[in-house]
């Protein structure tokens, strides 16, 4: 940091399980992912390249290269590992995995139904070659699925081999975890932690509220994704309490 | 593209007159539009310089340069031109496209009360010049066009030595197509695509939402506009069925 | 400008006391600052590295010099100012502007209960030292301050030492001087400029539709600060009548 400012809150150090960043990448280019990891890249943890854009990507090689130059993990978005599988292609997209010598990968039914002992199955499956996040949640904001469901999902998905479950919430912060207005599904997040322990969840939080309301329940050190690129420094603030949103919270402790 | 995905709707390809992408570049440093070609390029089919900001635009030759060497046409927005007609300086408006090497205009009346034959005149006598695109819509959320004033205006217009018709949303999405809350004017848009053929027009939608709405309307090769540089690549995801929005609607068909 | 436009109004130049533009760094890239500089630097005035993000910002030392190179003074946010005063270190923030030479730095108490009387005395410390911009009004949108005690903060902080005076909005724009919705507070404002100085009051207008509303109160050289960096050339267009917005406004007269 430039300066000490004394009773800041401690923040973990890579490479993090927990106080873990993922940010969301949806068409950088070259050029903004050097800035992104010149800038913020200690407080990147992990990229997402946001749901298919990897397939309309241009210089994608080249991007890879330099994401893991900088020892940052990339994975392609859930909705790429669906668009296989509905097209019966889920070898084609283990060799794509191999091609582009991803070491992570995400496994979702957010826009397919997919029975879920089948999922588990792909989970288990990819966990042999990759480190799996598995998402849980959908992208239809009518599909409401209960907390109990979404518990057990969580359980049994980490049981069949995901690193890390991920709480949906999409680029907009509209759906799953929360309500169409961006609202915290408060009591689901709650039940969910009864159940769940917390560094085993990254939840999907792009709006600065959101960002907010899980600091305050869990702490500096939450996982967050779906983070904008642009929003990595001031997350990271909030982190520490030196922005208004937590600028009471932590003084408080 | 990257890899191989089966099942994925055919895009047509530059030159294109259908699943045409318009970008509005309101501001972006020289390093960006490099960016935007490299990393967008391909499905970037023109690029408007938002209402008058080439007035103020640094490097504007450079910039223009920049485009050019990418084969992307630019034009100025079309209050640009409405500032030089309230002014009487309509001859001075002709001398600025050809002193940039301009070959497409646009000609509008979003913000000024224009009589349509004087409007159609303006078309006729830059026709002659350059390619012209001429909007349909007020910038003024009060002023509701009925269908039919549209369907005669954009008729009218195409008559007149217009290339296409764009349909007015603004940078925001607010206005003319759409209702103050985003909302896309529904019955306007189909009772316009009863009279008008849908290559001949060019819709406004900045909006994730708009833009989803329209191409599962009109397909993935409907003609887009407004569209912001970082959202270039998500909205190729969005006419391949390859984001969350319109992920079932391809593969249902 | 790129060409000749007939009645465009008059702006200010370098280096305006009105008519001034203070833009948000929120943690811009080098490159960015770069390129802000180069497209928009003729109409940023001041930058506000926003609240404690200089606290996280890689390379700050370099970004500076970019700054200063370019003759446009940055300052450190108010909140970091706080988050020195709460934890007792105000000298160790006096010894931050001095390492960094900073020319300019602001007071403020949005996050933080401060004593009015301390607070000036802060402005008349830091004044001795540097160039004092204070901010009035909350982070906290519960606490509605009256119009009276505005002014009354207002007048004794210039008193006290401040150049001006700058109305509280935060990068979202909904509070202080705005309601949630991002509404600005009208008679709030209109009676504050009943009694201080317009060419004393930066006004944070992050949203396009804060700024138009000032720029039609008060004029295109009124003074407004939190602007997003790609929003800067959008502003100055709506300064100049060149835009849908205000582009009546300034025919008009």
């Amino acid at each position: 940091m430039n300066y000490v400012l004394k009773n800041i809150p401690v923040r973990t150090e890579k490479p993090r399980t927990t106080g873990f960043t993922m940010a969301m990448d949806k068409g950088l280019s070259l050029r903004e992912v050097s800035d992104l990891i010149e800038t913020a890249g200690d407080f990147v943890d992990i990229v997402k390249l946001g749901w298919a854009t990897s397939y309309v990507t241009k210089q994608l090689d080249e991007k890879l290269r330099l994401y893991k130059q900088a020892n940052i993990p990339v994975y392609f978005g859930g909705t790429l590992f669906e668009a296989f599988v509905i097209r019966d292609q889920f070898d084609d997209y283990r060799k794509v995995l191999e091609k582009y010598e991803l070491s992570f990968a995400e496994v979702s039914d957010g826009s397919i139904v997919l029975d879920h002992k089948k999922k588990c199955e792909y989970i288990k499956t990819l966990a042999q070659d990759v480190t799996v996040l598995s998402e849980v949640g959908s992208k239809d904001a009518a599909k409401i699925i209960p907390p109990y469901k979404w518990i057990e999902q969580m359980r049994k998905e980490l049981d069949a081999g995901a690193w890390k479950v991920i709480g949906e919430a999409r680029e907009g912060g509209n759906v799953g975890l929360f309500r169409d207005s961006g609202e915290v599904r408060q009591g689901l997040v709650e039940e969910i932690l009864t159940q769940i322990p917390e560094d085993k969840i990254i939840w999907e939080a792009p709006q600065k509220a959101q960002q907010v309301w899980f600091i305050k329940l869990i702490g500096s050190n939450v996982n967050l994704g779906n983070i904008a690129p642009n929003e990595i420094i001031p997350l990271e603030t909030i982190r520490l309490g030196l922005r208004g949103d937590t600028f009471d919270h932590f003084l408080e402790k």
